[in-house]
C-alpha cells in the first residue's frame, strides 16, 4: 500500500506548552513513526508574521519549537522537518494560486469574518486592522498543502474550512490547466486530548494560563502548584471529573494510574499530595527530553543544519512540482 | 551624482504593437541609454497570470516581448533586463508585504473598484469573477518596486495609485521594523505619445485596433491601408488634427517631416498617397529591427540565456535586500 502523506504546520509565535505537547506534538511524533505515513512537518514562520510583528519573538519561538520537536525524538529521517521560509517555491505557488482563488472564498473565511464582526461590534470600519496577510492566509495554507501533494491534514475543527478551501483551489487549477494537484482531506481526531490550563479553561497562550513544556524541575513544580483547585480539605472526597489536576494527570498517566488516582480522589487525597504526584508523573515523562532541549537551545547552528537538511528534502518535492505548475500556466523557461 | 534607479514592468499578455512602441518601448530604451539612470526592465509574467489563463498566450507573449526589446537595441549591459518569475525573492517579499498592507488599501484600488462596479451594474455579486490575484496585485507590484529600491516608476495616470500604495506599504514596513525600503515615486510623462489605432480610438489590444510592431513589410502596408479615413477626395484639403494617419505620422516623423505633411494635408494629399508615405516612414524605422526580431524569435535559447543573465544581475540586488527583510521580521537563519 502506498504511504499516506500527512502534513502539519506549527506557527512560530509562542513557547510550546503542555497543551501543545499532549494535543499536537506527542501524537504527531507518534504518527511520524508509523511506517504507513509519510510525514511533512514544518515551522510556519510566514504564518507567524500575520499575527506577530515582534521579530525577537518569531526568532525565539522558531528556535524553541524546533528544539522541542527534536528533543522529543522526532525522527527526521522518517519524516521531513523543515522551515516554511526555506522553501521559496511556497510563495511562488501562493501567487499562482491567488490567480486561481476566488476572492469570494476568502470573504467567507472564519478568521476574517470574526475580525470583521469584532470591528463592527466595536463601531469600526469592517476591515480595520485587517492586513492582506490575515485576509489571504488561506491561500498560503493552500500552497503549504498542495506544494507537497499532501493527502491528510490533521486539524482542529476550526481549520477544516481552510483545508476545504485548499481543495477548492486545487480543483479549480486542475480544471483550468492540468491535473497537477492532489486533493487534500482534513482529518479531525476527536480523541486528541484538550488540556486544561491553570485556570481550568483550555490551556492556551491567549488565556495566559499555560504551563510551558520545558520549565526547569523547580519551575514545573511551582507551575503545577498554581493549578486552581477548590477548598476541600484532605480527607474530603473530591470530584476527579471537575478537577484540572485530574485532567492533566489523565493526559500523562496510563490506564491503571488513572484509575488509581480516581480512587485516591474518592478517598480524599490532599490537593498538595495530588499535585506532588502530578509533578512527578509529568516530570518523569519530560525529564530526559528537557536536558536534550537545553543542549539544543544552546546549539542553534545544529538546529539550523537540521532545518536546512529538511528543506533540501522538502525541495526534492517542491522543485519538480513547481516546474509542472510553471509549465501548466505558461511561465516556464523558453528553452 | 548618484544614478536614479528607474523600474518598468511589461505584462506578458499580448503582442507588442506600434502604440506600445511609441508610448513605452522607444522612450524606455532611450532612457536606459541615459548614463544618469539605472534601468530595471522586466517581463511581468506573474502579472500576466492575473488576466490570462491561456498558457500558450503567456508563453508566446513573453517570447515576443523579449525579442522586441532586444531587437530594438535595448542595452542589456547598461540596464538590467529580467523575467519576474526568475527572481524568487519577489513572491517572498510579496508575502511579507501582505502582512504589512492594510486590506482597506486594496479595497480602494481602481482596478478592483471597477470590477465591483461592473458586477453591481450587471446585478452580480460584487466580487463575482474577482480572483485574489486581481485583488492583491498592488501588493505584488509593491514587491516588484521595493525589491530593487527603485526610485522612479514611469507610469500612466491610471497607475499612479499603485505606486502610492507601494510607498504606503514601504513606509509602514520601515516604521514597524527597520528602514529597509526606498520610497518610490511615480513619474508621469505628459509628453509620451498615445497612438491612435485603426479605428481612431487609442491603439489598444482591448479595442482590437492595433498594428503589431513586427509585421512583414507586406502586412504592415496592408495594416496601414486599413486606418480609417474620411471620404475626402484627392485635391480636397484635409484636417491633419482629425486624422489618425497624420497622428501616427507625427509619432514617427521629425519636426520638418511633420510640418511637410501638415502642408501636404492642407494641399489635399490623397489618402492613398499619405498612407504610402506613412508606410515608408514607419517601415524605415523598423526595417533593421524586424530582421533581428525574426532571428531572435527563431532562437529561444538565446533569449532564455539573456533573461537568465539578467535575472542573475537582478538577484545581486534582491538576494541581499531580502536578507535584510528577513532579519528585520525575524525569519532569518538561526546561525
Amino acid at each position: 500500500m502506498a504511504k499516506q502523506r500527512v502534513l502539519t504546520g506549527i506557527t512560530t509565535t509562542g513557547t510550546p506548552h503542555l497543551g501543545n505537547y499532549v494535543g499536537a506534538i506527542r501524537p504527531a511524533i507518534a504518527a511520524a513513526q508509523d511506517a504507513a505515513t509519510d510525514s511533512f512537518l514544518f515551522l510556519a514562520d510566514y504564518h507567524a508574521l500575520i499575527k506577530c510583528q515582534d521579530p525577537q519573538q518569531v526568532r525565539q519561538s522558531s528556535r524553541e519549537i524546533a528544539a522541542t520537536w527534536l528533543a522529543l525524538g522526532l525522527d527526521t529521517q522518517q519524516s521531513v522537518f523543515y522551515r516554511q521560509s526555506d522553501v521559496p517555491e511556497i510563495t511562488e505557488l501562493t501567487w499562482i494560486l491567488n490567480c486561481n482563488a476566488a476572492k469570494g472564498l476568502m470573504n467567507r473565511a472564519h478568521a476574517y469574518k470574526a475580525a470583521v464582526q469584532a470591528n463592527e461590534e466595536g463601531g469600526e470600519d469592517p476591515d480595520f486592522g485587517v492586513t492582506m496577510g490575515l485576509f489571504s492566509y488561506p491561500v498560503l495554507m493552500a500552497a503549504d498543502i498542495l506544494m507537497f501533494n499532501a493527502q491528510k491534514i490533521p486539524v482542529g475543527k476550526d481549520q477544516i474550512q481552510h483545508v476545504e478551501m485548499a481543495r477548492d483551489i486545487a480543483q479549480r487549477f486542475n480544471h483550468n490547466f492540468a491535473d497537477v494537484f492532489t486533493l487534500p482531506e482534513a482529518v479531525v481526531d476527536e480523541d486528541v486530548a484538550v488540556l486544561q490550563g491553570l485556570d481550568g479553561r483550555k490551556m492556551s497562550k491567549s488565556y495566559n494560563n499555560t504551563i510551558p513544556l520545558f520549565l526547569t524541575e523547580k519551575q514545573l513544580k511551582k507551575a503545577i502548584n498554581k493549578i486552581r483547585t477548590n477548598l476541600l480539605e484532605p480527607g474530603e472526597p473530591k470530584d476527579p471529573d471537575d478537577s484540572t489536576v485530574f485532567q492533566v494527570w489523565s493526559a500523562f498517566a496510563d490506564k491503571a494510574q488513572t484509575e488509581a488516582m480516581r480512587t485516591a480522589f474518592a478517598e480524599g487525597i490532599a490537593w498538595g499530595e495530588a499535585k506532588k504526584q502530578l509533578f512527578e508523573l509529568v516530570n518523569a515523562e519530560l525529564e530526559s527530553a528537557r536536558g536534550e532541549y537545553q543542549r539544543l537551545m544552546d546549539d542553534p547552528a545544529y538546529i539550523e543544519s537540521v532545518l536546512k537538511a529538511g528543506a533540501e528534502r522538502a525541495r526534492e518535492t517542491s522543485v519538480p512540482l513547481m516546474k509542472k505548475v510553471r509549465e501548466a500556466v505558461g511561465i516556464a523557461a523558453m528553452a
